[in-house]
């Protein structure tokens, strides 16, 4: 893993959160996208060399909904920056980690990304992210 | 802020934890330590210019028993470095957040540390850090 891409908060209303995190963060959120096939909107604050992905659920099916509907508001997930995303989920699968997803798909923010689920990773929900330009 | 300094993981059992955690960051832990005020052992590894922490709990009255009671193993805190966490601190409470120190106290991995109430922070425990050096 070369560093934390970004931690993912899940959150109820996303205009609210973005007021909220950039009074904490003290800046403003340099993107905010619509991820259908998640079924979520996103906004993106710079940390550093990470970032935080505010999540709103768009739709009732979406897993940030039943995230909230389940656990509250809070944190979603770690994604990691990796250099080469299908050697990572092999290397991992080899090491007896679950992969959620058998191939790499299109995430938010230009990546593409895998995740591990959580029961892997001591119940955290790990997302693996590779640039679409380093491909 | 200045980036992330580290996200903390709620682990029942650390030495079981370091294990996984090694396996999927590629590295060991360059750090561990037993933090007595708050009731916990924690270990450390390097990603990035950030750290993950896994904390297990050192007996039953500790914050991180109570969470693992609650909510399972699981990310319990997300920690951001701060220049001077005095000046934060009083900043981000003329802001409207809940702190829930008055004033900074000393922490895991020569940190002082102060936290926000998550319900400031759409259920995210926020630690601030300042490198006891940087005082």
């Amino acid at each position: 893993m070369e560093k934390i891409e970004h931690i993912g908060i899940a959150v109820k209303n996303i205009s609210e959160a973005n007021k909220i995190y950039e009074a904490l963060l003290g800046s403003s959120p340099y993107k905010s996208e619509k991820v259908e096939s998640e079924g979520v909107e996103t906004s993106f604050f710079r940390c550093g060399e990470s970032k935080i992905e505010l999540l709103e659920a768009s739709n009732s099916d979406s897993p940030i909904a039943k995230f909230i509907e389940k656990r509250g508001e809070g944190i979603h997930h770690i994604a990691f920056a990796v250099n080469d995303i299908k050697a990572e989920m092999e290397r991992l699968k080899s090491e007896g980690f679950i992969l959620l997803n058998e191939v790499p798909k299109k995430g938010a923010d230009n990546k593409l990304v895998a995740f591990l689920h959580p029961k892997s990773a001591n119940g955290v929900l790990v997302e693996l992210c590779q640039e679409i330009e380093n491909i």
